[in-house]
C-alpha cells in the first residue's frame, strides 16, 4: 500500500508535530499530483463497482480535521468519481436533542455502509473523544449520569471505539480514517479566504476563529485519540494538507488501494449464468433482424 | 434483588437441564402470583415514570425463548402497565434483504432505547448466536465473506455482544435478558392449543413444529450463549415458564427492582424552579377568581 508512512502506529506515543503538513512527496508540481489523483480515481470507480457487484465487503472512510482543513472539497472530489447508488455519506453536525439522549454511536448507525457500499463520514464519533474533551460543555449536553463522566471516560471510549471498529471488520466492513493536517497559520489564511469570497462566506462561523485559541489542546486530543485507536484493521492516516492537491492525491491513492485489496475481479459466472446470458443475447439479436 | 437464583453465572458451565421449568417458587396458587405481579406492575409504572423524568438511564429488556414459550403475552402484559411514550419496542423477524447486507447489530440500532426509555426486544441479536448456529442456512443468507464464517465465529460474536452491552452500560443503558424456559412436552401442548383456537391459529407456522426435532441443539446453543454473555452488568435470567403466571410474576419483579435501582425519587427542584412553580400557581389561582 502506498502512503503507509502516514499511518499512526498502534499504541506508540504520537505527536502531530512529527508530521510536516507542508510535505508533498515525490510530486514536483500540482499538475503532477492532479494527474496522479485522476488516474487513481478512475481505478477507484472501477473497484467501487466491484464492491457493489460482490456485496461481500463494505468500506467506511472517516474524515476529521480542524475547520477549513478541506474535508468538504476532498469528500466532494471522491464522491464525484463513484456511483452514488453504492454510497452512504453523512456530515456530522452538533448532536440533536434526541441524539443527546442516546449512546454516542447511535447517530452513526443509520448511515453505516452495508457490504457493497462505500461510506463517507464528514466528522464522526471521533468528535466524542476530541472536541468534547476540549469543550467539557459539549460533553455536558449529553444526558449522562454523573458517575459515567469521570476522568476514565476517554480511555473507556477509546476501547469502545476500537471494539466497535473491530466488530465492523469482523462483519466485512473495513474502516479507514483520515486526519487532514494543516498548520495553524494555514488555517488563518483559509479562514480569511472564506470571509473574503462571496461563494464561501456563508459557511463562516465565528466559533471557528474563537476556537483557534484551543489549537494546542485540539492537537493533543487528536494525537491521543489517534495513538489509542489506530489499529492494523482500522488505521489512522495523518495526511499533510498544506497543499490540498497533495492531500487529494494521497487520499485517492489510499482508498483505491484499499478497494483493490478486496476483489481482483467481477463475480465469476457459473455455467448456468453463462447459458442464461447466451440465450438472452440470441433473443436480442433475433429481435434486430425481425424488425 | 429478587429472583437472583435464576441468573446464569458468568463464565460458569451452564445447562438448561439444571433449571426446573415447573418451578413456582413461594406462590401457593396462580392467584397469589397474579396479585404479586399486579403490585409489582404498579411500582414498575411509577419507576418507569421516574426513568422518563430523569433521562439519565435507559433499560433494554430482551426476551428469548422457543416458539410458544409466551414471549408475546408476557411482553404485552409489561407494555400494558407503562406509559407508551417512554417505550421503544421491536419484534425481530427474519432479517430483510437490506439487513442481511449490514453488520448484525445494525437492525437493532433504530429501536435502541434512549436514556429515559424502556426498550423491549421480542427476540434480538441473540438469534445470530443461536438459531443461526442450529440452522447454518440462516447464516448463509448474510452476504458475509467466506473467511469470516469459520468455526471461531460464535466465540467472536459472544465477545462482540459482551463488548456492545458493556458499551451500552457505559452510556447509561442497562440490559436485562430473559429466557422463557419451557419443556419440550409443554411446547407440544401449547402448539396444539394454537392450532385449535380460532383466535390463535393464524399465528401458527409449520416450521415451528418441524423445528422441534432440533430441540436439543437449540438448548445447547442457548446454554452456550448464556454462559458466554451473562455478565454482572447485563445478566441472563432463565425463567421457569411451565406456569406462565409464575414467569409473569418473576419478570415483573425483576424489571421493577432494576428500575428502582436507578432513582429513588423524582428530579429535585432547585430554588429557581420552585419559584417558577409558585409564580405559575399564583397566576392560575388568580385566573379562577378573575373569571
Amino acid at each position: 500500500m502506498r502512503y503507509s508512512e502516514f499511518i499512526v502506529k498502534a499504541k506508540k506515543k504520537f505527536s502531530l508535530e512529527d508530521v510536516n503538513p507542508d510535505f508533498t512527496g515525490e510530486f514536483k508540481s500540482e499538475d503532477e499530483a492532479r494527474e496522479s489523483a485522476g488516474r487513481d480515481k478512475e481505478d477507484l470507480a472501477k473497484h467501487h463497482g466491484m464492491l457493489m457487484a460482490h456485496e461481500k465487503y463494505g468500506l467506511l472512510v472517516i474524515f476529521q480535521g480542524m475547520d477549513a482543513a478541506g474535508k468538504d472539497p476532498i469528500i466532494r472530489s471522491i464522491l464525484a468519481s463513484v456511483d452514488p447508488q453504492g454510497v452512504e455519506s453523512k456530515m456530522f453536525k452538533a448532536p440533536t436533542e434526541k441524539e443527546l439522549r442516546h449512546d454516542y454511536l447511535w447517530r452513526s448507525m443509520s448511515s453505516m455502509p452495508a457490504r457493497g457500499q462505500l461510506g463517507i463520514f464528514n466528522r464522526s464519533y471521533y468528535e466524542q473523544v476530541t472536541s468534547e474533551r476540549v469543550h467539557p460543555e459539549y460533553l455536558d449536553q449529553w444526558t449522562l449520569p454523573d458517575e459515567l463522566k469521570g476522568k476514565d471516560l476517554w480511555q473507556r471510549r477509546f476501547v469502545e471505539i476500537k471494539n466497535f471498529e473491530e466488530y465492523l471488520f469482523n462483519n466485512g466492513i473495513h474502516v479507514l480514517k483520515f486526519f487532514l493536517h494543516q498548520s495553524k497559520e494555514k488555517q488563518r489564511e483559509r479562514l480569511l479566504e472564506r470571509i473574503e469570497r462571496t461563494d464561501k462566506r456563508w459557511g463562516f462561523a465565528a466559533i471557528d476563529v474563537e476556537d483557534r485559541k484551543n489549537w494546542d489542546e485540539y492537537m493533543k486530543a487528536f494525537a491521543e485519540a489517534f495513538e489509542n485507536t489506530s489499529t492494523k484493521n482500522a488505521p489512522w492516516y495523518v495526511i499533510p494538507d498544506e497543499h490540498r492537491w497533495f492531500a487529494k492525491a494521497a487520499i485517492a491513492a489510499i482508498i483505491t488501494d484499499k478497494l483493490k485489496s478486496f476483489h481482483q475481479q467481477y463475480p465469476r459466472l457459473d455455467e448456468e449464468k453463462k447459458k442464461e446470458l447466451e440465450t438472452a443475447k440470441k433473443k436480442l439479436l433475433r429481435g434486430a433482424t425481425a424488425r
